[in-house]
């Protein structure tokens, strides 16, 4: 399965274990971490035979960084806490789309206290939930994993259409955003007061134009250009 | 919901708290536990905003006893261990049949090490398990109850047919059990050698026959004078 499973900054290492040994039941090999509270979580758990997978875990400080390989990023939520900027897709629909993806998928989890923050929704392109019967009482980080990889591992892997353009990386959309974002400040655009909240709304309006692999050299070619312009007409 | 989640002697506090979490997400109120290994299981769990349903689970002693109200008695299992003498179906038919099911639905689940006993599940009509890459490595508890029920809580709750015969309660089919089984015993056609085996036997061919509840004074009335004519004739 082409699927990499993303918690962001979980707290309890019980959970970050039983998270890998969902995945171990439905076949899903690639975990990564951003951020741990628990540096230590590779030894603190006790996870039936998914050991192995835990000690693969990748370890990164940003999510940009854990998802920069994968061409399609999907965050979890559980609503209810905050206003939601993009679309939402409840788990079953959002399993046969991860699963027809060219490319890596990223699935998103966010800490067992506070879920996804607003810069890490950022890095999303749609969200998935979890039908629950009170949407402000979450689910357990380990069962909310078991319930989404079990739908994704019943899903039909569909073959990609051949013809369909390659999606670019994460980490080449993060490349032309940076720049963009540099370009905003020089430019003036980027207010210095509201920036973190405009840097995420950038964030994700660059992620909504689904830039094809094709496409990022001209990208980057007319963004650096500008910024030699901005820099160089003070 | 008309679901009753039954753990048969587990062993970890923290698994009974998850499974009461997951219980709260997915609408279903009514807990019971088999001989649970730790008898303080109420207060050792922190599962969120789960307490009232801890506090109001049920404990028993016998199997027997938990799904005596029940009028479809379901186990679950990872297979691979043992070989199956009762009908197996993937979780989501299974889920349908459970909504559709008139009458009280018990869903059982074995312990996290051995799951469920040959006698545990002498009490079962069928059986239900998650299909998972390798059916060799088992679920954890908490998560094998939170996608069971996830499975259930989506199923559509079609209202049952008006004129379906009710079913007997599983007190009533347990009652007619135990009275062939001491007729058996008196008869001499349970051998004291492999009597628990055979037991387990004549308790699965009870519960396939499926007796309507209209039917059981009938059933219990031939027993009865057949156990009264076995006395009487020595």
């Amino acid at each position: 399965m082409n699927l990499v499973v993303v918690l962001v900054a979980p707290r309890n290492p019980l959970n970050i274990g039983a998270a890998a040994r969902a995945m171990q039941n439905f076949g899903c090999d690639v975990l990564r971490v951003v951020n741990p509270y628990h540096v230590a979580f590779r030894e603190a758990v006790s996870a039936v035979s998914a050991a192995p997978l835990l000690r693969s875990a990748g370890e990164y400080k940003t999510v940009a960084e854990a998802v920069a390989d994968c061409a399609l990023v999907v965050g979890t939520t559980s609503i209810g806490h905050r206003e939601l900027q993009h679309p939402l897709r409840p788990i079953a629909p959002a399993a046969r789309l991860i699963r027809r993806a060219s490319g890596k998928v990223a699935l998103l989890f966010g800490s067992e206290k506070f879920g996804l923050s607003n810069e890490d929704l950022s890095h999303c392109h749609w969200l998935t939930r979890i039908s629950t019967v009170d949407q402000k009482r979450s689910m357990n980080l380990g069962q909310a994993v078991a319930v989404c990889l079990y739908e994704i591992a019943r899903a039909p892997a569909l073959p990609s259409k051949p013809n369909k353009s390659k999606a670019a990386t994460m980490g080449q959309i993060e490349q032309i955003t940076q720049m963009l974002l540099e370009a905003s400040r020089r430019s003036g655009y980027l207010n210095p007061v509201v920036a973190s909240s405009t840097e995420n709304k950038v964030r994700r309006m660059v992620r909504r134009l689904n830039i094809s692999a094709r496409d990022v050299p001209m990208w980057l070619g007319i963004v650096r250009q500008i910024l030699w312009k901005l820099e160089n007409s003070k």
